[in-house]
């Protein structure tokens, strides 16, 4: 938070409610002595005063006092743990330890419960200054030898420590000021991690956990953790046959199975006619070309850690593309061209290959290949705005099309102080960084600035879309270039009948399909948009009586991606609970009743029964669900 | 020729035509004494008797005299010249030499004059046995180092020279009786050849000619050469602005450019509607992956030379793919296979790398990356036939599309002597050889069987495609596969419970998408057909008055590829000859009396002018043009 100051007399307490009002500031409690008192408690002021604190940083406060009485915790019901250390992060906590007994998932709830006993003590909690020998000689007798590492690493003469009942923790705080307020955590799950991240030190335990003010946030959150393992793309991505990795193959490279090419293929089908209707020219480029070619772009100084290693070919050095610009400037090049001709758009679903180390690979999120809805703009610099502008239409329409309307976007400027670490001229920044933000205030969107952020060769946007468990992927990307046209020495004839540098403009909208793919799978939770369904329709013959109608049913649909399920021998339960795992859009189940009155009964994977319908009824329905490209 | 004797007596004359007649052949003339006599001509029968020759043999014979005649001119030309070797080949000749002076294409017609004059002369050609040491003498004293180098190497102690006028060279013949036979001949270029294909030695001057035995012959040949340059994909790729090869990328790769894009965008979408509606499944796979997999497929220990070097990435080795299939395997691997999914077919446009040298890169015919429209069958023994039979009418249906009509058909099949170089059991192999014929047999299909002409790995089905020149392109493949399954460890569960081994068939029916797209700018000299032209319509106002007209019928159009020509500065007559060269299918011109009645005036670029129309009218005649895909 802003620092407030506020008159206080050291010594005395005080309502916190009170001195927040009295300095007029929306805050979640104070700060005094290292320590937390909420809005609802009494605070004596120590010495250093008050400082007031947001709710955001409250919870982070509350997070770490939850991961010091886990390790009281787990100190009680294992006597030999030494401390590692212990952070709040994002959503939670962990604290790691050298627990001699070793430990299973299991042991957490016998750890949670003593945790449960522990705050109900309500033991208040104590910050302590001393001398690093002091501190030095306290850690050794507690046998803490990591704890006494790090004292002998702290810069200055004193070290501060935190204790609460025979708890005690070398800590810079600040913590709750009790136990009492330590109530509504959850501990997630283990894992090992070596002392100080090296891997030649002792490995340790550490323990995940999360905490929150209110049982009901806890719940929320716990609940939303559910749902996003129950979303998880890699097991709904086994779960549907949607798509694998395969060790022979190699770590970070997909297979895309035919359930998840079919909905792959609808997407990039729908992205080439967009842009084609949006006066995009589709080109196809190579995935290997030689580094000379990196050279001139300059990514080979830049970006050669992030390029799988090179190949020697009749004495000529190749790379796999980690990028396709300068392909696509390489086809600009091969014509003079004139202003009539731009803006000039080359799009491309273009594969590239970067090296990730295979301890950061995730699924379908952090990959080794993957494919670039790719697109250049090469205009004049008069052109950036409305290119823009036209690029943020199609970006937000794209993401509005699958259901995501929450957009977090941010404009990536220079350093206004370090202008020199940049290519470009002032003016043309000046320029493109006004039409960036001019594109966006002319669509009335919402953005940060964030200075410093752009890349050396040019601002950007960068766009943050949230998914239905509010979590935030990475979206669309729109940069401007000032260093490739200069560095491929790129020109267009102008009006004037001189030579000119075109602007470059790169823009991803998907970023990639294997990501987006991860994105839909899990905002969906597999229950795709029809338009995109692998499978659309399947139809359930009850009994083999119904075989006949059932197949003069699929023949009528064949326009659709229809199956029919013959399995007559399983119940029809099993086989309707069978399709809902596979997550079938529509079941139509036929019996005798149906064959009789000529109809189907319906019934939608997540909408359930729809009733009796005709099939004409039942085409026009799913017909129009299709053309609309409706998401649920 | 088969052989076939006669009686007659050496020394004696005979009639050419009475000796065919009594051998009842159907022969161009014969061979007696090395020398060829047509069936127009009196022969003296040598003591080697008569051996009858077919025309194409003939013509072969007489091409090699033609190179001989050729020399000759060359010698008397430039009489320092020293003689290298020169063969027939297909389609015509060629003679290395050493030609103190050099040689330019403008040169050419002086030794085409010189070959007219020494035809003319009918100089008589005869053959003389000699040792190999009167030989040598015979060439030293004629200073023909390249000669008596050759002379050295033959085995045997005798060796054949052909005279002909003060013209003698090292021979085996046969050769025609008389220089007055070779009349109808036209020499082609010059290109520089090294002696014996030794880049260590001399550097000799290769003269390209050809030769027929009529006028006719001739004409037709230098016509459907002239055609060929005219329709050369290399040049019309550049004119049309399809596709471009770049220095900095490196040779063999191709950037399609917009225009190419489109084509290929086209077709693609075609072909995977196609496949779709076939039963076929689509899937993606990577460009590159472990080593590790082509060890697996055993590709490595013979397919090694092919491929691209290696890439080390965190002690793992990676190859960039040279095929699709063992992908394809291994998506088929990922779950337990039932005989009730069979057949299964995956289906990839597939970009794959292989290492060709530099030196027989050509165009997009030879080229280091390509697109395999790539599909790999898994099934049952029993369904390979009906497979075969369903890939055939695929493979046909497309090419007639595309008005290839004419096909030469192959299949290759074990050599029946030497069992042992296949993997495979031997009923699975005449099931499979059995099965091929049989599709072919029950799609009418004429073809050759080629035995021993079988990968080890199974046995297949070539197809060849006839151009409008005459000239065949390298067609749909289908080749059956016993290996990779096996290697792969390839199972489903039969309807017996038990585990069985699928077959897996690889086809491609467009082989290669930039092969298919030389074929198709050579075939159609870059007049599309309407379906697939880049651009299907150009709009001509003459004036700047009938701009909005214009504008309004390209509004009217939008559905299609239209270009509004906005250059009414120049002269019509000017913008129509560019949207010719621009092979542009329809130009409608319109004026201030297209204005005035609300019609335009239509032009094909191929049939001329079609006249006066309504919008609407054309609009349905384009339409139903595009929907039957009709060509040219």
């Amino acid at each position: 938070m802003d620092s407030v100051k506020i008159n206080v007399n050291p010594g005395e307490t005080y309502k916190v409610k009170d001195l927040i009002s009295k300095a007029d500031v929306d805050a979640f409690g104070i700060i005094t002595r290292g320590l937390l008192f909420t809005a609802d408690e009494s605070a004596t002021v120590g010495e250093d005063g008050v400082e007031f604190i947001s709710k955001e940083e409250a919870l982070s406060v509350l997070r770490h006092s939850a991961s010091h009485l886990m390790a009281q915790a787990v100190k009680n019901l294992f006597p030999g743990t030494k401390l590692g250390i212990g952070p709040a992060i994002e959503n939670g906590f962990y604290y790691d330890m050298l627990i001699p007994e070793g430990l299973t998932e299991a042991d957490l709830t016998r750890i949670e419960e003593e945790m449960v006993r522990l705050s109900k003590e309500s033991l208040p909690v104590e910050r302590q200054v001393m001398t690093k020998e002091d501190a030095k000689k306290l850690f050794q007798s507690l046998n803490e030898p990591f704890k006494v590492e790090l004292i002998e690493e702290i810069e200055g003469d004193y070290v501060t420590v935190y204790r609460q009942g025979e708890f005690v923790d070398l800590c810079r705080g600040p913590h709750v000021n009790n136990t009492g307020l330590i109530k509504h955590f959850k501990l997630l799950s283990i894992s090992g991690a070596y002392w100080r991240g090296d891997e030649n030190r002792e490995q340790l335990t550490r323990i995940y956990g999360t905490c929150f003010w209110t049982s009901d946030e806890l719940e929320e959150f716990l609940h939303n953790l559910e749902e996003a393992e129950r979303r998880d793309h890699r097991k709904l991505g086994k779960q549907l046959d949607l798509f694998s990795i395969n060790e022979d193959i190699g770590p970070g490279l997909i297979l895309w199975h035919p359930n998840g090419a079919v909905i792959r293929k609808e997407i990039e089908d729908f992205w080439r006619q967009s842009h084609i209707d949006n006066g995009y020219q589709l080109v196809y480029t190579p995935h290997v070309a030689r580094t000379k070619l990196w050279e001139i772009s300059g990514h080979l100084s830049f970006y050669k850690e992030n390029m799988f290693p090179s190949m020697e070919l009749e004495n000529q050095s190749y790379l796999v593309k980690p990028m396709n610009c300068p392909f696509h400037v390489q086809i600009y090049k091969t014509k003079t061209r004139s202003y009539k001709e731009l803006p000039i758009r080359f799009a491309e679903l273009g594969t590239v290959y970067r090296f990730e180390r295979s301890g950061v690979l995730h699924g379908l999120l952090r990959v080794r290949g993957f494919t670039q809805d790719d697109a250049h703009i090469f205009c004049a610099r008069e052109q950036v705005e409305e290119e823009v502008e036209k690029v943020l239409d199609m970006a937000l329409g794209i993401y509005r099309l699958f259901g995501f309307e929450d957009l977090r976007i941010e404009l990536s400027v220079r350093d206004p102080k370090n202008k020199d670490k940049y290519v470009g001229d002032d003016d043309v920044w000046e320029l493109a960084e006004s039409a960036l933000s001019g594109a966006l205030k002319a669509r009335d969107l919402d953005f940060t600035v964030a200075e410093g952020e752009a890349k050396f060769y040019g601002p950007a946007i960068d766009i943050k879309v949230k998914d239905a468990l509010g979590r935030y992927w990475q979206g669309p990307t729109i940069q401007v270039d000032f260093n490739l046209p200069r560095r491929f020495n790129m020109k267009y004839t102008g009006q004037d009948g001189l030579e000119h540098e075109p602007v470059m403009i790169h823009r991803a909208l998907l970023g990639s399909l294997e990501r987006f793919f991860a994105l839909l799978i899990e905002q969906y939770s597999g229950w795709f948009p029809l338009w995109v369904a692998p499978e659309q329709v399947r139809i359930l013959p009850i009994t083999e009586d119904q075989m006949q109608y059932a197949q003069s049913v699929a023949e009528g649909l064949k326009e659709f991606r229809v199956k029919l399920d013959t399995d007559t021998g399983s119940k029809l339960g099993y086989r309707i609970r069978r399709g809902q795992t596979e997550k079938v859009p529509y079941m139509l189940v036929v019996g005798s009743k149906e064959v009789e009155s000529g109809v189907v009964s319906v019934r939608h994977g997540v909408k359930g029964d729809l009733g009796q319908m005709s099939l004409d009824e039942f085409k026009s329905m799913i017909k129009e669900e299709i053309e609309n490209k409706v998401h649920l």
